[in-house]
């Protein structure tokens, strides 16, 4: 791409707009905007042209302002809740020390365009500069209600650091990248955990590169609220009619919805059943010792657990492990006292069956011992004593619903 | 430090040994070889000379050698139990492609050490090398049983992404880099995710640098399963007594498990509170439409909620919000018809409630429109509409045992 051809030929520069769809509304809640360059009849990408480390920042910068102004023009004729993506690297939003750029907002704001609607979509990868004054310029920009979108976990800078730092507005996440750089299982775990963490800093997720219809699923099952990719719609130089999918994602929506509860409903009904059965053999055992009772859960649950154990209320085993591994069970005695209160969910889950008076079936997890992806039951046995009553990944697999 | 120095006076090179504590056992699991070099009747880290890059791989790696000669000649003297923290950068690791190293590993296998209890921690930072070598070679490493412990949320590397990809057995945090680098409500939620995504993948915390009682604390309280730092013990160059902390572990996590009951009992208490008062309301209501019903519930709650809204159990919205900002209650009708089914939680509490006709009170979270932290309270009130009710800050913090 030569960069001079382009400079000399900015009347072929100008915007496309890929559509953002969210969750909620189900119709267009902002664009994001991309350069382009129409040469020879066909219509390229500047994004090469943006990130070529020959080029003068000061080109790019012209480049960009042409693409910012052309964009904000037309987008004054959207409606007044949809939201304007703008790109920006480290530095081009830095060039002029960042003034430039807010002035050409600020003139926006005067012809209407409220800076709320404004979502910087900032990447500061590979950047040479000082970071904090990067940062400075940032919540400098927000005072004035520009949003701030932190892109994509495959990025140079240290992520989890860094959304700790900014608390963005809105985090994205790129399937494209996800798909290639990771295993899939592990995949899950990390956007599961990032959802949770993107609820409590008060964030929203952007899934972008959504080709098909799983991974569309995936994004709404991980918390994703907004969606962007050409499963959805692609980038074009003119806006869309906003409820143009309305129908479509809600019909999307409706099949996954109708999945997930199955699959809930599957987990509740096997909560139900283990509640009964560990019930019915707690009550039969009543007054025999923890061996007698284990015994007699073994033999009724051989094949659907592999670890059995009692607890008190502070964590502290009382018990030794039964445990099921290649030869059949055989009993570990050195876990005797150990304790468990400091591992996620204890203490919480204690006090609810203390309150409740009835077991819990948790979330699958990896056991620590074993590598295993498994579930646990845990049961007040009376005041003192709690029940944890560990399943294999054999049994969830064959209920494949408990997956 | 003068390279040379060290290079001619070995026998004045010789490891330390930090021990490393579990919660589960409340004793010396583990111990870290740390480098040292006695001059001048003094003895100094050898940290800097490893982190000099003016010094050759070549030497480095002979003085490496030399460490964990020494410190698993004096391993061998260990109760078999106790795990041995190698440091590896990842020059040192992939020097001579980490084939000499190995041996000598092996050397030490042969004489009873099983290669179980070697966990390397490792850091890629800076590494300028192939990582797909380096992570083979780890994977390498692996067959013989060797453990692998990531370090620390502060380095270059793409934190959440190696985590997916590594599968590390431990994750090791650092608590002073978090102090330093980041404000600490969203650490907080950072270390919360942090522990959820252990717990998921089976990989275990520890939390280094614990300096005072409260960081101990929100280690335990954190996931954390190993702790280490002065305030525990100090490197020395003698292995410890293995239960030398027990008591005053005990001591420690008995407040810690207490503290954290009383907590959990207060959530709890508010949860019976909001269950009483709304179904009171709600029953006296039944027949009202929902803005009675919501009028009845701000009549008896004014400065408890600040948002009331219902949706089915899919997730659209079938009221109006009514919201109480600067200027009082008003009533927002856009939001009829959203759907919130995407959200971390959502369709999980909706079945739960409908299986125990009970309501549910939510963890601390970030409200994404007033950016403040709350709660949600959410009841079933029929077979088809769930109320959410949503708790300000204000209130949370006038009940400080909520936040």
């Amino acid at each position: 791409m030569d960069a001079l051809e382009i400079l000399s030929d900015l009347e072929n520069v100008f915007p496309y707009f890929q559509p953002i769809f969210s969750a909620d509304e189900q119709r267009v809640i902002a664009y994001e905007v991309l350069g382009r360059y129409k040469t020879e009849g066909t219509v390229i990408s500047l994004g090469p042209f943006f990130q070529d480390d020959q080029i003068p920042d000061e080109y790019k910068f012209e480049v960009d302002l042409l693409l910012v102004n052309k964009a904000l023009e037309k987008a004054l004729g959207l409606e007044e809740d949809i939201f304007i993506f703008l790109n920006r690297n480290a530095e081009l939003l830095m060039y002029g020390h960042g003034e430039p750029f807010l002035q050409e907002l600020l003139a926006y704001e005067k012809k209407g365009l409220s800076l709320r609607r404004i979502v910087l979509e900032i990447s500061a990868r590979n950047y040479s500069g000082d970071l904090n004054q990067f940062d400075h310029l940032l919540q400098y920009y927000r005072t004035y209600g520009i949003k701030i979108a932190i892109a994509s976990i495959d990025s140079d800078s240290h992520y989890f650091e860094r959304i700790g730092q900014l608390e963005p507005d809105i985090l994205k996440i790129n399937l494209q990248a996800l798909k290639s750089t990771a295993t899939g299982v592990n995949f899950n775990d990390v956007l599961f955990t990032l959802s949770l963490l993107a609820r409590k800093i008060g964030a929203t997720l952007l899934f972008e590169n959504i080709e098909m219809s799983y991974q569309l699923q995936f994004a709404w099952k991980n918390g994703g609220r907004y969606y962007q990719g050409f499963y959805l719609h692609p980038p074009t130089a003119e806006f869309i009619q906003r409820d143009l999918l309305k129908h479509r994602l809600q019909e999307k929506f409706h099949d996954f919805i109708a999945y997930e509860k199955r699959k809930l409903e599957a987990v509740y009904t096997t909560a139900e059943y283990f509640q009964n059965s560990v019930q019915e053999i707690v009550i039969k055992n009543k007054s025999a010792g923890y061996h007698d009772l284990f015994q007699a859960l073994i033999k009724k649950m051989d094949q659907i657990v592999f670890r059995i154990y009692v607890c008190d209320e502070d964590g502290f085993q009382k018990s030794a492990n039964i445990f099921r591994g290649k030869d059949g069970w055989s009993i570990q005695s050195d876990y005797i006292q150990k304790n468990w209160s400091w591992r996620p969910y204890f203490l919480e889950n204690i006090i609810k069956m203390r309150h409740e008076q009835k077991g819990i079936l948790s979330d699958l997890y990896c056991d620590i011992e074993t590598g295993e992806t498994i579930r646990t039951f845990s049961f007040p046995i009376n005041g003192e004593d709690y029940l944890f009553i560990d399943i294999p990944y054999q049994y969830l697999f064959e209920h494949d619903q408990l997956l």
